[in-house]
Order: C-alpha cells, then sequence, then structure tokens
C-alpha cells in the first residue's frame, strides 16, 4: 500500500516559521536539532527507540501537492515565492538516528538532524510524531513482556487504539518490544507482524448452544483451536463444553494441541480451577489463554498467584499505553554553522533544570563490559572530539548527581547514531522486522536487570564527555552561544 | 485525498469467525449489534458521540482487493469459496447510530448494526476503533473547553499523537467538542478544522537575539503576531522585547491586536506579571496565550487563581486524553432474526453485573423538558413497542438504583438513533463539521450544570421501558435467548 502524503501533518508555525526563514533569508542556514527526551514513561528504567521506518517513509515521500499549495494560499499567509519554492521542496539534509529497538534513555539524542533551516525545521512535527507513538507502544510492550516471563503475549488492542495508524503501528511497535502476535490483520498485510486471534463472545451466542458453538469451531480450525469459555459460565459450563468438544473433535484426529482463553472473573482462581479439570480429562497439552485490561502489574501479580497461564492477550492498556500514554520526545536546536561552517553550539535555558538541553553537534557511544557485554554507561561527546581511547580506564560520572562516578576499564564502545539520510539521500538499509524484533531483544536481554525492574530501577548513567560538558557549561553562563572550540 | 483502504484493519478473528458462520451456514442469519460503552471518562458526568463520519466512509470503501486476498491465502485457515465470497464482500446491512456530538450516556445503544451475520461480525473492529478514538478526544476536548470558561482552547498536541490518525482525527474530535483551533495543518486541510499556530522556540534561537526574532516576526506577520516570551527569561528578556517590537513595528501600523505565549514557568504569577507590564506599555489589547501540560484541571486552578489569560493551547493531554485514555466503547450482538424473521433477543451474562448487556433491537429517546428544552433522561424501548405517549405522565427509573424515580410530565422526546445506512445504502446526510459542533455546543449548553461538574457529576438517568425492563429480567432468569412477545 502507497504511504500517505503525510507532508501537511506538521504543526502550523513550522510552516509560518519556514516561510519567515525563506523571506528573511535565514532559510539556507545549515542548523543542528536533536530529538531527545526527559522521562521514562512508567517510572521505568529504559525505553525502546520505534518509529525510525516511518520517518524514512516521511522523508522520502515529502512533496507538496498542486492541491496543498492551493490550500496554504487560501491562508493568506504565505508569499508566492515561498509557495513557489514549496512546489519543488524536499528534504536534502542529514539524519541521524538510534536504531529501532535499542534501549534508550532521557537526555541522549535518538536522532539527530543536520539540514537547512527551513528543512530542519518543517520536518519537526512528523519526526516527534512517528518516534513519540512508537517508542511508546515500544516500551511499554517490553514491560509487559517482561512481566509475562516468558510466556508470548500478543497484542489485542485495535477497537481500543487511538486512531487507524494507532492500531496498525501500535501493533508493529508492540512486536518490536517483545509481542508475539496481534489481532490487527492490516499489520500483517502491512508490516508482517503475525496476525492471531480465535473467537469472540458473539460467536457462542450465535449458536443454540455454548457446545454447539465450540464443536463448530473445532472442526472448522482443528488446528488453531482455542475456545472462549466464559460467555455463561466457566467452571460449570464453559470449561465441561471446551473438554467435550476437544474430546469428540479434536482428539479422535490425533490433535492434542489446543486452548481456552477467559477474559472475565478471577483469572487465577479460574484457571487454577481450569487447569486442574483439563488435566484430569487428559487434556495437559491444552494451553490457557487469558485477556481482559491486563497490563504488566496484573500480569506479574497473576504469575506470582501461581496463576495457570500459558499466553496473555493485552489490550486497551498496551495499544494506549494507559497508565503513561505520551511519551514526551522533543526537538531542539543544538548547533548551527555559520557563513565559515563552524558548528556553533545552541542552548536552550529554562528555570527548570531538566528542561536545560544538552547543546551541540553530538556523537553518543554505548559503553558495554568486554566481560558480560552488558551496557555500563553512554557517553556524549561533540562531533569531533578526538575518539575515547578504549585502552584506558574511563571515568564515568551520572550528570544528575556529579559526586556519583564509576570507573570502567575492560570496555568497548558501540556508537548509537547511525546515517539514515546523507544530503537527503537514504543510506540506511531498514532491517526487517523480524531484525529489529531479535535486536530489541538481545538488547533487552543484556541490560542489568537492575535496570529492568518495573518501579523504582537503577539508573542507567548518560555522561558528557568533559569537552561537551565544559562546552555546555560555558553556555549556560554566558546564556547563549559559544563558538565551537 | 482518497480514504486507505482499511478493511483489513480488523481483528484476526473476525475473519476466522467470518469464514466459521460462512462454512456453517449461519453467515446469512441476520443479527443485531449494539455499540454502547460502560463508563465516562474521567468520571465525568456525560460523553460526546464522534467517530461517525469515518465510520460511513470505512463502509462504504469496504472491499476486498485481489492482493488482500492473496494476502489471506497465505494464512491457510480460510477456504477457496469464503475468499471468492470476500472477493464481492460489500456491507448490504443497516446502521443506525446517535449523530456526532450527541452528549451519550452509558448503557445505550450509540450504534446499532443490523445485518447478516458474516457482515455484522467483520465490521466490529474498525467501528469500534473510530467511534471509541473520536469519542474519547471530544469528550476529553469538552471537559477541557468547559473548563477553559469561554477563554478559546486551541489543540496543539500532534507530535505527542498516537499515530498519525490520533493527530489528524484527534484535532477533528477535539474541534467537535468545543476546540476553536488546531495546529494540525493537515486537519485543516482534509477535515476544515481552522489550523493555527505561532513560533517555537528554535524561532527565537535562530536570530542573533531575541529582539531580532521578534522583529522579524511582525514585520512577516503584522496581523497575526504572537510572541513566544519564554525562551530565555520571561519578564526580564521575553516580554521587554515583545513590548518593544510590538511598539516598533506595530503600532505605526495602528495594529494594536496581538499577543504573547508562555510555555513553561508559574503561569498564574508570569501572566499577572507580564499583563501588568504590558498594559502600562499601552498594549492593553495584547492578548496572553499560555501552554505546557495543561488539562481541565490545571486550567481551572489557573482562572481560579486569578491567571491573566486570554486563551490556552493544550497538547498531550488532550490529544491523548492522557488522564483517562482508553474510550470502552463494545460492540455486543443484542439479537437474531429467526426464520420467520422475527426478533429474538439475546443477552450476554457476566458475574460482573455492569457487564450484562441491554438485550434487543432498540430505539433510545431523549426525554426533554418542555419549558427549559434541557434533556431529563433517556429512555430505550424495544424497536416496535407502542410510542410512548407524551401528553401522559411519565415514570423514570435509574436502573442502577431501581427505588430511585422521578415523574416528568411536561416533556417531548427526540430519538436518538438516526439511519445511516440502509440495505447497504448511506441514508445520512453528513453534517458538516460547523454544524456539527455548534450542535455539540447547542446540546452540553443545555445539560444541566449538575451533569457538567468535572467531578462527582450527578448521574443523567438512562431508563429501559417496562417491556424491555421485564425481558431483560426474562432472559437473565433463563440465561439465554427469549422470544419476541
Amino acid at each position: 500500500m502507497t504511504p500517505y502524503n503525510y507532508t501537511l501533518l506538521c504543526d502550523y508555525y513550522e510552516l509560518t516559521m519556514a516561510n519567515g526563514y525563506f523571506v528573511s533569508g535565514k532559510g539556507d542556514e545549515i542548523s543542528y536539532f536533536d530529538v531527545f527526551f526527559r522521562t521514562i514513561p512508567d517510572g521505568g528504567g529504559y525505553a525502546i527507540a520505534a518509529g525510525l521506518e516511518q520517518v524514512v517513509e516521511y522523508i522520502e515521500n515529502l512533496h507538496f501537492t498542486e492541491e496543498d499549495l492551493a490550500f496554504l494560499r487560501t491562508k493568506n499567509q504565505f508569499s508566492e515565492e515561498f509557495l513557489d519554492y514549496l512546489r519543488t521542496f524536499r528534504f536534502t539534509g542529514d539524519i541521524y538516528a538510534v536504531p529501532e529497538g535499542t534501549p534508550i534513555f532521557p537526555g541522549e539524542p535518538i536522532l539527530t538532524v543536520r539540514a537547512r533551516a527551513v528543512e530542519a525545521q518543517f520536518i519537526e512535527t512528523f519526526v516527534l510524531l512517528a518516534i513519540n507513538h512508537q517508542s511508546l507502544i515500544a516500551t511499554k510492550a517490553s514491560r509487559v513482556v517482561r512481566a509475562a516471563g516468558g510466556r508470548p503475549v500478543a497484542e489485542f488492542g485495535s477497537r481500543r487504539a487511538q486512531g487507524a495508524d494507532g492500531a496498525i503501528l501500535g501493533a508493529r511497535a508492540a512486536y518490536i518490544g517483545g509481542c508475539a502476535a496481534t489481532a490487527c490483520t492490516l499489520s500483517d498485510r502491512m508490516y508482517h507482524i503475525p496476525a492471531t486471534g480465535t473467537m469472540a463472545h458473539s460467536w457462542v451466542q450465535m449458536f443454540d448452544s455454548e457446545y454447539d458453538a465450540f464443536r463448530v469451531y473445532c472442526e472448522m480450525y482443528p488446528d488453531n483451536a482455542t475456545l472462549l469459555v466464559d460467555t455463561y459460565d466457566v467452571l460449570r459450563s464453559g470449561v465441561p463444553n471446551a473438554i467435550r468438544a476437544f474430546q469428540e473433535v479434536l482428539l479422535p484426529r490425533g490433535i492434542t494441541r489446543c486452548g481456552i482463553r477467559l477474559d472475565s472473573g478471577d483469572l487465577t482462581y479460574l484457571t487454577k480451577k481450569a487447569r486442574k479439570m483439563l488435566d484430569e480429562a487428559g487434556l495437559t497439552e491444552c494451553r490457557i489463554v487469558v485477556s481482559n485490561s491486563l497490563d504488566e502489574y496484573i500480569i506479574r501479580d497473576l504469575i506470582i498467584q501461581g496463576a495457570q497461564i500459558d499466553s496473555f492477550g493485552v489490550g486497551e492498556r498496551l495499544i494506549t499505553a494507559k497508565s503513561d500514554p505520551v511519551f514526551g520526545g522533543v526537538y531542539k536546536l543544538v548547533a548551527k554553522e555559520d557563513a565559515q561552517g563552524r558548528v556553533i553550539p545552541k542552548i536552550k535555558i529554562s528555570e527548570n533544570p531538566g528542561k536545560i538541553t544538552n547543546p551541540h553537534f553530538k556523537r553518543v557511544f554505548r559503553i558495554f563490559d568486554r566481560t558480560t557485554d552488558e551496557p555500563i554507561a553512554d557517553m556524549m561527546c561533540i562531533y569531533n572530539e578526538e575518539p575515547i581511547d578504549v585502552t584506558k580506564p574511563l571515568e564515568i560520572f551520572d550528570p544528575d548527581n556529579t559526586w556519583k562516578r564509576k570507573q570502567v576499564t575492560d570496555y568497548y564502545l558501540r556508537e548509537l547514531l547511525v546515517p539514515v539520510f546523507i544530503g537527503g539521500k537514504c543510506v540506511y538499509d531498514l532491517p526487517s522486522i523480524g531484525e529489529i524484533r531479535a535486536y530489541c531483544q538481545n538488547e533487552v536481554d543484556h541490560l542489568w536487570d537492575e535496570i529492568k525492574r518495573l518501579e523504582n530501577p537503577h539508573k542507567f548513567y548518560v555522561d558528557l564527555s568533559q569537552k561537551l560538558y565544559d562546552t555546555k557549561i560555558r553556555l549556560l553562563a554566558s546564556k547563549g552561544t559559544d563558538y565551537d572550540s
């Protein structure tokens, strides 16, 4: 399917500012913007980057149609020269980004744009929207999947998603974060997220009896028979009827793999009872799937209580990230180039220390323990600093508590921001969705458990190189810009 | 722009069930489904229906492409006869719905489908998604706008929306709920929601000084100059520079209408100080716009504290309905037709009384006080009941507390569910977005203030006719279906 033309999915002020830059002659000044976020949703210890593929699609498809220009003309705010310029407008700059599926932390750039001011400013809204939305859901999914402790989690939330993309791309992000499948058929068709599903209560109600509904389903889908057992009474009607249908339809065909689903009631109590009934009927391979307003906290509690659950369907609380539904990525100017092409760092001051930006065109390195391959910290450097000498010990500070520090000796580095667009051309091979998901799982597996606690996790250090730190302090003191040293 | 083909935006089980109905010969049985919701987000007293226009677009565009069928074939779960049937699949049934912008209440149908089982089941996911998303945002917007007490509210949240539709249609829903404008340009282009905007902090940072940034903007947009004054220091730098730019650029041209925007800091303190500075400079017509993680509660408190604010920009907390981001509309079978065409009511039982459905094919009437035009209660009736005789007093029960009742005498009725599709043909004239918004405002204006309290509002009564109530009780007793009397 052709991607929509989302060129006009921009805050209106991007256009008035672009027109302003264009008319005032500032449009061609090279500027640098960082996307970063300030707090991890749900008080977690890490977030998962996602949405880059949609940024790539957007940038490649970026153009104004004649109808778009005609529409803008009706606003009576844009010069004809500017509208004429938009007719051939394309993104011609550079974008660096963290690959999808990477654990990310507050304060560090997850995407950096270097482009003419008019272009860099224009793409702000969509870039943020794509990264914020999918990173939110991938992060939530990672929490839910982690709580499920290895039991598969399917994303079931389309009907409660915030719009069609909320469902389609939400399922994609949930898969990146570790979900095994989705209910959303279109996500499978468009993004190869495996679609799955069982039956609704209405299926059971459509038949004269619950047993008939189960029998017909088993005959239709003997290899995928998961029966919803809570339409009437789980233990007195649903499970017995399911057992009878399995015994009469599946077992004679030699099929022992089947399932029941519960979508209401006390899931700990009911699954324990149901498990016992299934086992006593010899259906030890029958899996128990549960759903009903689940999230990572309820899943954790169900498992602690010994609920007999083989897999989870998670709906509205995942697809909307209900407990904390905003990923607060921002897009901030961090540098400009002067007429001589020197990079001049810029800072945004705020009364709130958390809102002060990390200035400059930066590179970000993840520091790994050479023995365990576990990440120890991230380090932001100025783009043209001499590289970190990995043969020497490295001292890392927690920038929020500079008295806290640690020294690492046996480590290696990986650069986090990779080139995605150079001179407007995409230079990045988009990985397959399966590759992204496997990469994410491996990265999360290697995070310290302390960082993966659902509540009150250990804080991962994101440090600034000495040079970058000094620059930031100097800019704060002068409250403005500063020439690159 | 052509709407996307969202045919496959369905839970996968809709397809496996549809295939099941088709193959088992149940696909042609006429069934009735209701969309309704159980609780009002944020503990509010009313919700606002929205999303119907997108349901209409979806239904009219509903078809499977050859690529869709090829994709489904790869799943190895669908019979060739079924896939062949899907090739010419269209919706041929009836849909009744509450017009967009109508205040709605828990338990009553807001959309009813009468169709062949296979069709009625198939459209579940998208219908719910469209109604749930936009009703959620329209309801939230109504709360925010109400808190603002007549001051205009602009929707600014695209960058934090949950996907592109979250932004575009979220802006549409926010407008229905009472917002005055949006930042989302594409919502203006596609749905005629007026787009608006000022400048970002990056505009100020792009210039050598804050004053230069303001001066250039005033020169560019003398009739729409709203200057963002919090990039450096609101009271020592931002407001003085704005005043200077207004005085040097706008006043000489005779322009007195202008504005400043604050996006951080203590908005009560800063706006009081800024208002004083502006007034002392003679800029009494300069409006003060504020933004920064606002919602109905913060807006209410700002106004109570006497903050000097003329309009609000509301972002992430509106576009995601952050404090309660799920509208829990469900889609439940309420009746079937037998071979003789008799309507047989169906009920869904649950251990949780709140999850028991109101059975039957229903009509819903809103009862208005003839003197004040205020709605008193809603009444659900069986589709073929003799009409309520408005010349006689009517006794209304709170169905959750049947000892609570009231008698109304001087009243008139309006039917809430209007025909949208009959026999697969759209019979509904979609109102313009302006008409929907004006209708919504009028409807909300006529609700009792007690229902519009943000917290702990009075509960609006949604009653069942005696006949419908008796049917429900009978079905509950027999735990199943019941012939229509």
